[in-house]
């Protein structure tokens, strides 16, 4: 039995995805006559209270197309120090809408409306990058599945209105912050211009996001798809996987959080271990008090068929997701218990 | 009955291909852990003989990754007036890669070494774009499914090499220039430094393009597919109908050519039709005697349940393929020869 | 004695022009406090009836600013197959702006309102890059120093009203341009949105253009100048010889063009010319009978002290210019007769 | 008199400069024809014992030059998080290569060889940017005129070579930087890559940078140099300038560095005056009590002819400079002492 905590894009299709997968009705997309896209894409619209969505093969494209659809080259987008546009997606922001990423040294992933207003730079002082677009990250990936406060969501919203920025979430875990707090998926679709959401991560789904928006800046969100390669042909078979995790496997995700919360506690007891910082939602992130001890670490648990990953200087990450069952969650505790 | 003859991109899954895609075995093809991907890379890359392949989910992604790979921003590539990168991939060649196309005004799609030695730009003057690649077609769409003159293909080469350039074949329809000529694969790999091949045209997967080429030059091919939001997760469901295709859909690509033939001599002998270009493979191109009559000749025939397309001032182009069934050629021709 | 004819490009100011710039009042235009840069920009948009005018270190960055003011990445410029901005600006079309050039081969650099209409593509076809500007040449350099006739201009203006077009002039020789035909300077200005007009060809000056245009679209103009480096200090003493040769070199262009034609005639009655293109202004093309005959031509006058440029292929181009005296013409005009 | 203290860039030339600029032999520089750009580019070459000098319009030109032929779209540059190109260049190093910076917060603009080694991505981790460069400003402008160690500029470079990165200077203020410290032109020479200087600040000219560096990585300067429109015809008037400068103005820089001292220490008793950074050449940046106070505190001097600059949040920066003469200095020093 393999245990693979890497992360929670590793899960495979349950069989009842796969036969949902494999009985959908599909089309060829890029003419938008994918009735099983289509379908996904009005869902999702919906549930966030927004007129568009629009499948995109990953989290990186929708996420890239939402920055190009916010800005122009040279302008600049304010983001924590730790956001995986910055960090995890090859430089795309640069690469693909020529703009730069204005870093806000937030608390676990989160900055304050305040320190947005410090990051603005004025618009006729042309000198510097021209500011366009906030995002934030919900869950936040390296602030450790950190979930933001709405009432601060909200004020950033007032600052954005203030300064004409857009307002984008990049939701790869969106829905691990649904369930960890009271707020809906329309009370995020009002806040924000833009959001990415991802099937494939706590939702258990092999492949796909969607972007969801505004009437206005979506217009041109098909074009962008289509210039980076993600017109893709009959497509419904993976949002198919995306309609049927929606019906199953959202309320499920508590579990997930739950697990996390157990491992953290074991984790917290080691001796090896320096901190385990606070657990929100399916991500453990902890510390090791010998910070050249990452490989060594690593080794011991993939010996015993476990698999972590690193983020470097002695820092790790655990994710839980669909395919950890009870059965590994018991084994990985007391592997845990008895390093 | 619809009659879809508008693009090989419509076709969807038969029975055989779901099942496989179904029972594919699946993983992180991120952490290039999809043993079913990986397999459809290492087939293809070995049919064309090139140590390197990799998924990509478009055609256009695909495309756009081997501009990339060869160019550097301001450069330029030497392709046909009619080429797909430079009519339909939606500008991509400059929004991606910051270069631009000199184009040769070539014949059906197609040119020849003397017209690529006299489109390079003289390395030194730098007030002209950097010449660096030249990229061929074949078969080339636009010029209605004709196939090149290996020959000529490798007089081009020669010029490559002799002024320092690379050489990409867009093989969107490679395999119906395979069918259509003596050469194989292996004689392709031997002159290109990258090709592109889709399995979503002739071979009826509903999803998928591979980029195919040398060592060196695929190096940074997973860097650029990541950052243009290609790298997908579990998608060795969409592989596998790749591998499927390549073992029941290659050898039948020959009908597609012979009901085109067919249609094409139905269409030689209509009144209103001007002239029907030279039928290679599975692409018919016809101009009506009428330019302004487009529209009026696609109603026609969406009222009898066939979908035609139009590229505009009076031109149409009939596509066959594996959803076009022998029932479905009886009636089309019968409804054409009723005009 | 050097007779330079390779370019309009060649002349040094004459002392006149350098006492003006030695005595011009300087300040740092960066902050916008040089009055003699501010009294050029101010006189230059006077004379063409527009708003706004700004000065650049080259017609190059002149008119990649306007490319990049009218456009997004992606999009398509339509623009003669012979246009400067396509052949001459290194590729920075695609490199600053990430456009593309929809190329039309029209005649002498000149196309008509009939070719542009065809040139766009649908904007609602995203596979297509979206088409945005129109931009003309003139004189039409490559074409000879050809002038475009003013009605064909106003039914291209027609064109882009009807199409959401920009129209900008590449206005390298509009001098010459302004000279040949009867039109003012401000039935330009009424036509164009941006136009960038030279200093240092017919003018005379050591360096420099400006670039002219509507207020909105202008709006951005300073920081894109700023982001391409072009936004220099005490820069007046260059602008300084701008206002002089305004007031000084204007009327003495047809000086130029006539000299033009006294070449042309001479070249017309020699033996190893094929042909010599209409001359219009001051720029003369001719074509040799041998094709591979360039260098060989070049050197025989290198040799008696006579500069010429080659276009390649047999194509030679002489450039008359205010450097290029009565004594200098009679004398090329007797090194021509006994060739 | 007014006193001018927001910048060194706002001089303006010396009777000796300005003669200098007028007797220049100049030349067509896009031909590389001009004799006085020509020397400057050599002097400045054999100054920093490198092959290579190109000279350009701006520094920022220069330096966005410099990252393009170090980089690739999508890279990486390490530099401070107040350095000038992530500042003060527009967003050009996203707009024009594509490229983003990896910010460290060092010390007063400056940081240490392991910062840089930390601060570099794996290069096999396709999911990060790619670090290509190591950007370092001498003196640094945000910094407050501060100068590196040499010593750890050198471990630096031992950083680079072990990572194969690219080192480049932002020389804007390097002239004070040499005065200041034991160091030559030719040590800096042998450290980098490649050097940008400025010729309009401490020296005195009215425009004008040099990009200075290795054969091979100059190699295709020109060519981004005629990209970003920085290609002039005579320009020789400018390069005059420069040559003026470096046999006359760089000796005198001590001066500045002096007055720079004595308006640090009068500020430094100040009531209203929070704190004074450590001042090493020719910038005072100091403190308000009341962050609320700059425009109050510009205005106040103002009124009385001193213009200094706010560098936002009640921080304020003083630059001496040629043009800030003997009696302006007693004149401000008694303003502040009545303050």
């Amino acid at each position: 039995m393999i245990i693979d905590l890497r992360s929670d894009t590793v899960t495979k299709p349950t069989p009842g995805m796969l036969d949902a997968m494999m009985r959908a009705e599909v089309g060829d997309d890029v003419y938008k006559e994918d009735p099983t896209v289509n379908a996904l894409e009005e869902r999702l619209a919906d549930m966030f209270g927004k007129p568009k969505a629009l499948f995109f093969p990953t989290g990186t494209m929708a996420n890239q197309t939402a920055l190009k659809l916010h800005t122009n080259p040279g302008d600049q987008v304010i983001c924590d120090s730790n956001a995986h546009i910055y960090h995890y997606e090859g430089g795309g922001a640069s690469f693909n809408s020529g703009i730069s990423c204005k870093l806000i040294d937030g608390h676990r992933g989160m900055f304050t409306a305040q320190q947005v207003i410090e990051a603005i730079n004025p618009p006729d002082f042309y000198h510097s990058p021209l500011t366009k677009l906030v995002e934030i990250e919900n869950t936040a990936n390296r602030g450790g599945g950190s979930c933001w406060d709405f009432e601060e969501l909200k004020k950033i919203r007032t600052v954005c209105n203030e300064h004409h920025l857009g307002y984008h979430l990049d939701g790869a875990r969106i829905w691990n912050a649904l369930m960890a707090k009271p707020e809906t998926a329309r009370d995020y679709g009002q806040l924000f211009d833009t959001m990415s959401v991802c099937l494939s991560k706590g939702l258990g789904c092999p492949v796909g996001s969607v972007l969801i928006g505004d009437e206005e800046i979506m217009q041109n969100a098909l074009r962008i798809r289509k210039i980076l390669g993600g017109g893709m042909r009959q497509v419904g078979y993976l949002a198919a996987a995306g309609l049927y995790a929606l019906d199953y496997h959202l309320d499920r995700l508590g579990d997930d959080h739950q697990k996390a919360q157990d491992i953290a506690k074991v984790l917290s007891g080691l001796d090896s271990i320096k901190s385990v910082a606070p657990v929100e939602t399916n991500i453990i992130i902890f510390e090791l008090k010998d910070k050249n001890n990452d490989a060594k670490f690593l080794n011991t648990f993939a010996e015993k068929g476990v698999k972590l990953s690193s983020m470097g200087s002695g820092k790790l990450r655990i994710v839980t997701h669909l395919d950890y069952t009870n059965e590994m969650h018991d084994k990985f505790l007391s592997v845990l218990k008895q390093l």
